[in-house]
């Protein structure tokens, strides 16, 4: 018997950045990835709808008899992953915030730690509160840097305009007189910016993103069901509007082409 | 007897802006702002989608006996006016983008126009197609400045980073062999940004925003009937989430204080 595929959704492309990270440690198992593209962006929103919103996603997904469930977005894995949980019992629910947190603790040399994410992640507090569970004493600092979002959807991801962004986002912090050695990539679409980051804070910061330790979490998850790497390497994409920008801009995210013919619209 | 407020809708705060000056140009009139912050932005949205989201507001405000409807978005206007006419033939409604168009056509000293909006708006072409029609012959060069939308929200109104943002999107054209003669602001997000576009741009570029032109139309619309400036003046918020935000930030494109405690959050 075949497993299902492994579901995964975001408010929109950034989440492929996650899945990018999904295929490249199983390469073998299929993928349905669905972008809540009409409602997007889910950071701005408060957590009542990011949770009905995330809930809906779920049962689209849940229709296509997935086997597990990623929620590859750090807003609706603050807010949802609770309720998804109960709603799913039967199926893995893995978001992005715990993997992210847990590597951020494990591999911050001295707890000093810097978080950025969207304005709703931020607000919600959920990396906050999972690096203090899993590092007490870790000094946390956060903030919520919206418009990087728009730099990474619009492909800049490494101008002077994305350098001046990021300057005025991390400046404070990078030459202040207790800089962070470590800074979490709260928001799926920040990988991307990744190298920008890197040039403007020097090579002694540690970055993290959530991305690859999600797939190791998952495939933990998986592994009892002995199943966790099967498939036939097939992808498939769901969005709920726009299939067009869905393919343009999705495919910088993914680091691949996206046909736009490929991808289905939904209505959840 | 006491005509009914004017409604004035958007996908968010950006409308706030157009708000601001049908206030300034009818004092006494009441209004009533609908801000569909749940499901915002409606810029890199279909044209079906923003067409449907569009009818569900203008319905909501039905419902409170609005007596003339103002969609303070360009791209509702570019993809959604046609629809909403048909759908109230007894009640005027009047959108940003002709009067946008109108302004510059009428005020362009060469007919050389440059026009910058969201991504959908853009590429819906509304702008092209009313320029091309009220002043043939001109020419109109278009680009979809999403990062200023971001910009726009974040409060960086007149930062470096903005100005480094500025700088990318125009100055091929400010610095080009043949530079626009006018600018439209074909996003109500953008009128916040006009002292840091000046200052890049210099003082020979006319600027426009269809905000005053939209209160003149409205107001001769309003006209036979009467009563175009009667009311108390007064002021109600709606949105579809977030009435803090909606507050805090609105705030700013509005020019005066909002108290989170008078948003009133509504269903679509």
């Amino acid at each position: 018997m075949i497993p299902g595929p492994i579901g995964v959704f975001d408010s929109g492309v950034g989440g492929l950045t996650v899945l990018r990270a999904l295929r490249s440690h199983m390469p073998q198992a299929d993928f349905v990835y669905l972008g809540d593209t009409a409602r997007l962006p889910y950071g701005t929103k408060s957590p009542d709808t990011v949770r009905r919103y995330a809930l809906q996603a779920a049962e689209a997904l849940r229709s296509r008899h997935v086997r597990a469930l990623v929620v590859a977005c750090n807003t609706a894995s603050g807010f949802a992953l609770d309720a998804l949980s109960e709603h799913w019992p039967d199926v893995p629910v893995v978001g992005v915030v715990e993997p992210g947190a847990a590597a951020v603790c494990r591999r911050s040399p001295t707890g000093n730690i810097a978080v950025i994410g969207t304005e709703s992640t931020i607000r919600g507090g959920a990396y906050q509160a999972a690096i203090a569970r899993l590092r007490p004493g870790a000094k946390v600092r956060v903030r919520a840097c919206s418009v990087f979002v728009a730099l990474a959807e619009e492909g800049w991801f490494d101008t002077p305009a994305a350098a001046a962004v990021a300057q005025a986002y991390l400046d404070d912090w990078l030459q202040g007189e207790d800089p962070p050695d470590s800074l979490v990539l709260g928001c799926t679409h920040f990988p991307v910016l990744s190298d920008l980051i890197r040039r403007i804070a020097g090579d002694e910061l540690l970055l993290v993103d959530s991305a690859s330790t999600t797939a190791e979490v998952l495939a933990e998850r998986l592994a009892p069901a002995g199943a966790s790497h099967a498939g036939a390497g097939s992808l498939r994409f769901l969005a709920t509007d726009g299939a067009e920008r869905f393919a343009r801009v999705g495919s910088r995210f993914l680091g691949q082409s996206i046909d736009p013919a490929d991808v289905e619209i939904v209505d959840l």
